[in-house]
């Protein structure tokens, strides 16, 4: 059962919970795991990737498009919604080892009538543009269903209607709907095709709906099915006639069939997960959310396109404007790095993409170079608002500086650029506009950054770190890490494109009108200042004079709390002036450069920030979890790791920030509790030499299985309390080092080893 | 009657307002307004200067003695006292003239007994631990009168008590009321000798008091006339035995006598007047306001005492923690320097005495040199707190940057000793320790500052202006001019000791450890980035990033308010992300350094941040008053000026931030007031070589008179509409070159001249 996740039961409250929970999607467009009888006020949505749309002054977000799955049916004139009575029988399930939905429900209906809805759906991996639904319908009387399905296009948006002038229409038989976003009037095209050869059809059209009511006089104890197939096109899509080639799609479905549909699904799918699923012996719980949290990415991965990213919320809906974060490069590549390195490619060519965003962001600011957006949508202009949480003591919007200090964000697209180049040594990223990202990354800290002259030294100033509760401080210690990081890989960087492009290293300097050398750099990268460990206690200072701040339990600060909402950050959030952060920032810094410090100095910081980590974020637990881990202590990484891999499962996050809501699933986490597992517990990594395997497995974890990809070669591997056993794919052709607890280990091509070790850290 | 200030009739509603408005003082102490029946719930005080007492952690304050001067009066058994019912008559003036506090009201008793109290009082401006009071009584009807007079040790305390293990006693027939602080076991005495040829005495000791009673069988028609010879001493003075030379102190004047002390006291003051009494021709309401203003700073000026200043609300009680802020350097030292130079001398060493804790705070923020505390009390360390005001929504302390940012502070002192040696030509002042000052100062901005190297400028990072309603702000304009004056005069400073005291110069830079060289103090001064008018609009931005903060009317903001003591600044304040600003701060460097900017340029910045400008301070209206006149519309100055000249007489000040009590009396607006006239209006300036007067003088001003002591010579300046009037003092030994609208004039000693004009700015 470990593939299927399922609820039993309706409840109300759990409505948008488990719409996040069991979402389906293919990264061209996700969709929420409501029922077919709901609406807008039940949050349906079928969000589409990299489409944005704003209206008047309002938050820019993405476009919902109308929803194809519709359907309502009544029974004797009585409408069979779970809104409406309570059913008899209710399970909701996802088989996550497909990508498919199923829903089943029992109604009651007049005359002891027991009346049963099995609904199947899943967004075909095959065909971007398409979703399929199968309805069944059972009664146990005769009865007469009045069926009413199509396109509803009165859908929820946050901060819309972003679809005007929508035309419904009937084209080959097909429904048809299509509207037009307000802002760069970009085409959206519903269309619904149906495999029906039961009852009676009649159009119904509405305002912004189409629909076909179908009335059925239904014999007890048959079957009825009908299946929709419905496709999903826009102005974004490189076709000419967008309603056209969506009716075409829809009718060359009808024509494939389900089952055929199922079977193309199914292949991806298995592909899908050959290439990443993670196999934990001993711990059920654990391998049922780790195989949950990928396959939240699975569903929302760009596959195909390298123009879009993957934002905050999945394709969840419009939380946060649908915006691509730091979460991108920092917690979810990891895993398309390790099992799927084309995925991971087109991540980091949306930076590539959207570099003049970046430029006018810099310049904007009166910087030189690339300061990404810090929620970037599909032009890499900044989405993000200067007024990002409303104050819940006045309901006044409170000025917040996540979109002008966190620097940190050029220097997470570098180091996710240059984690993909070291791990899969794929220069083209490089000559594909890589290096010019980068370059104009360096650009951009070179002219952002201070010279001390007092103590001879740069600093990074006036920034917010991943800790948010703490805004404008100076020398955050992660950014200032990230920012060396940053300028080595430029210094890096531009002496292989000198041997390797020369031409294209003339180019990208000669393009320089501001004059910023690489000498420049350089003195930069030589005297940069990064804090350090106490020489006695090994800690590091967040940030410059952190340790002044009250130092208060996070018990006492929640105390303080007077509203269940207020926000801890901003101008006068109570963790602002005291040691509480909200989420990892050090320790953070310690996970991503865990070779540069020893194991006391990450011991140290571990104890003392933790007990001060307020967990604001769901981008911290999991950093905390690889840490205990790298320092022998999985025990405590285990509460974290889990609590991160089942965070859409429970639904149990924050769910609002003043009054904003910022619910929706959480692909960070989810790649998150990948990290946590793999490269946490199973102590994976690679960084351009050997594969280094350091594991720290649970007290109950008997053995951890995964695949992996490094260099073009694939590999599984397995991971147990005696040993580390690795095949090498038949089709490898090349010799891999594997460093297994400090022990070399060569694996030729096609082969496999068993390295038995002594010196893992057992709990 | 231009000398008297005067309300009559009594509302209980102005109680506190009319204490600050009819206080007295004399320097080493002040004396607030009240009623003798007065005690602490009226908030009676005698306020001493530089004594300061911290109890728990509640803010450190200065310390108010017991009240010498309670007298409590009951006639037939019924208490005579304004608080109990109406008076008859009640008049309550002040002779600004003398320093001379009246009161007069007239009580109805029983059996229809009219009973007049008059009161006079004074600080002795001759004896500093003086104050004398004499109280007459006059009964229409024979009746009995119980005198309760003496000492009240049960004081109004904003953060206390103060005073513990208080212990009353008769010493000499004087009573004598002894107490100590609580932080620094500070011994404070006051006494009182009484002069009273009538009725039965009793001693009544009460825990914190001491009195006499006296029953007077009282025949109509007779005066009572009876005087209280109060003395005050503390540990800070330089005796062995504080109550004995209290005791001494008031026999010596119970011996001299009202008669002779009132005289001693009207020959001071007729010397305070006759250096710095200006008069105004054509404008009543004017001279009577500006006169109040004067007599304000007058009777807080610390004439006989190098190791004081003047905090923010005089010694009108214990706002603002009875703290020297920049008000004193920059809107209190220009009266004092251009009327009695000795006494400017005075402001300007307590900052050398005080260079200690000025290193202390600087050596606390991790600088080099002297960062001077933005609220200063006897020992140069910062009394201001992190947490200032109170957000009034949650009532929680809000985090405010007073403390931390307002780096300017430093500048600020090194602008006052640079003006009061540039004006005197006194070079002890380098010479005892104000070089050192301003070498401290330098070195503080060399390591605050940070050098851009990019655009190869130092550039003043994270400061608050004087406009606190931005915090944090990076380049203001105002602070780095400052910066940049401080550099200049540090390294004029330097030059002129090297030639003149080669060896001092020796022993400031061998004190060095940290290295910090005059090269490098050079090279700032070369390369520090000060903003400058655009060149088109002429505006000047008043910290980068200014003009991109929403430009809404103070209308429309005022609307935004919820509550009326809300704080605009903060965190969160409404004002903080908008282009309205708490008080002058652009137009306060265009004040400051008049001659280099261009007519236009202040024109432009007067008219672009005049209506931007909130007010919040009473620092504020003065230099739109000045730069008004500078620009030749005194017609926009009259208002400012008026506003300020009345702000103690009329009470209307904001009296609260968030729930904070700020009033008090406002010394730096009155000396605004003075500046407003004589240096706007007037026109008058000098900076080392000639007396320059530039009038424009409002419309129904004929003329303006002032008397002027520069360079040690003494000058009678009558300024009209037509010409200027000078009158060198008949003692003058040297020749003076006027500057008259830009005509140059030599005035030899003793001698007078008229300049007419026509080039006058007239309006």
């Amino acid at each position: 059962m470990s593939w299927i996740v399922r609820e039993d039961g309706f409840r109300k409250e759990r409505i948008t919970t488990n719409s996040n929970k069991f979402m389906i999607g293919n990264g061209y467009m996700g969709y929420r795991g409501t029922m077919e009888e709901f609406t807008k006020s039940e949050l349906t949505a079928t969000t589409l990737a990299g489409l944005y749309d704003k209206v008047g002054d309002k938050w820019r977000e993405p476009v919902n498009a109308p929803n194809g799955l519709f359907t309502r049916i009544q029974c004797d004139g009585s409408v069979l919604s779970v809104l409406e009575a309570e059913p008899l029988e209710h399970e909701q399930e996802l088989d996550m080892q497909h990508g498919l939905h199923r829903r089943k429900t029992t109604f009651s209906a007049k005359g002891d009538n027991r009346v049963t809805v099995l609904s199947e759906r899943f967004c075909s991996a095959e065909r971007l543009h398409l979703i399929v639904n199968r309805i069944t319908i059972h009664c146990s009387k005769d009865c007469e269903l009045l069926i009413t399905t199509g396109i509803d296009g009165d859908v929820w948006d946050i901060n819309g209607p972003h679809l005007e002038r929508m035309v419904g229409q009937v084209e080959d038989n097909c429904l048809v709907m299509k509207g037009w976003t307000h802002e760069l009037n970009q085409p959206v095209s519903v269309v619904e095709a149906i495999e029906c050869n039961f009852g009676e059809k009649t159009i119904i059209t509405e305002e912004q709906s189409i629909y076909r009511q179908i009335v059925v006089q239904y014999r007890a104890g048959e079957k009825y099915t009908f299946t929709k197939y419905v496709s999903v096109y826009t102005g974004m899509d490189e076709v000419e006639n967008i309603s056209l080639a969506a009716v075409q799609s829809s009718l060359e479905a009808l024509r494939v069939g389900y089952a055929q549909l199922f079977l193309e699904q199914a292949v991806i799918w298995n592909r899908k997960w050959e290439m990443s699923d993670v196999t934990i012996e001993g711990d059920k719980e654990a391998q049922h959310a780790l195989r949950y949290s990928m396959y939240q990415l699975h569903i929302i991965a760009p596959e195909q396109s390298e123009k879009v990213s993957i934002p905050a919320r999945g394709l969840s809906g419009q939380v946060y404007k649908g915006a691509v974060f730091w979460d991108t490069e920092m917690f979810m590549l990891p895993f398309f790095l390790y099992t799927q390195p084309e995925v991971a490619r087109n991540l980091m060519m949306y930076r590539v993409h959207t570099l003049d965003g970046a430029r006018r962001k810099a310049a904007e600011y009166g910087f030189e170079g690339a300061f990404y957006a810090w929620e970037s949508q599909e032009t890499g202009d900044d989405a993000c608002t200067l007024f990002n949480v409303n104050d819940v003591f006045t309901g006044r919007p409170m000025r917040t500086y996540f979109r002008d200090k966190q620097v940190h964000i050029s220097a997470d697209v570098v180091h996710g650029i240059w984690q993909y180049y070291t791990f899969t040594g794929d220069e083209s990223i490089l000559l594909d506009g890589g290096a010019e990202v980068i370059w104009e990354c360096a650009k951009f800290f070179y002219s952002y950054a201070y010279y001390n002259s007092r103590k001879e030294r740069y600093e990074v100033l006036d920034v917010t770190g991943p800790d948010e509760y703490h805004e404008r401080v100076n020398n955050n210690a992660f950014t200032n890490m990230l920012v060396k990081q940053t300028l080595f890989v430029t210094i890096e960087v531009m002496k292989y494109l000198q041997n390797k492009n020369p031409e294209r290293y003339e180019i990208i300097l000669s393009k320089e009108q501001d004059g910023i050398t690489l000498e420049q750099i350089s003195h930069m990268y030589d005297h940069l200042y990064v804090p350090q460990p106490d020489q006695d206690n090994k800690l590091i200072s967040q940030f410059d004079g952190y340790f002044k701040l009250e130092d208060v339990s996070l018990t006492e600060l929640k105390s303080r709390i007077m509203n269940k909402n207020e926000y801890l950050g901003g101008g006068n959030g109570l963790a602002t002036t005291t040691q509480i952060l909200k989420q990892a920032d050090v320790i953070l810094m310690l996970h991503l450069f865990k070779d540069r410090f020893d194991q006391e100095t990450k011991q140290a910081n571990w104890k003392f920030y933790e007990p001060r980590t307020e967990h604001g974020s769901s981008l911290s637990s999991c950093i905390y979890a690889l840490v205990a881990s790298d320092i022998g202590s999985p025990d405590w990484a285990y509460p974290y790791f889990m609590r991160t891999a089942t965070i859409d499962l429970t639904g149990e996050s924050k769910q609002y920030v003043g009054d904003l809501y910022i619910g929706g699933t959480h692909p960070a986490a989810n790649g998150g509790a990948w990290m946590a597992a793999v490269l946490g517990f199973a102590g994976l990594r690679y960084q351009g030499d050997d594969v280094i395997i350091s594991p720290a497995l649970p007290e109950k974890w008997t053995a951890i299985e995964f695949p992996l990809c490094v260099r073009g070669q694939s590999y599984k591997v397995c991971v147990s309390k005696e040993e580390v056993h690795i095949t090498s794919h038949i089709n490898n052709t090349n010799t891999m080092l594997f460093t297994i607890c400090g022990q070399s280990i060569t694996v030729p091509g096609g082969q496999e080893i068993t390295a038995p070790y002594n010196c893992i850290i057992q709990t």
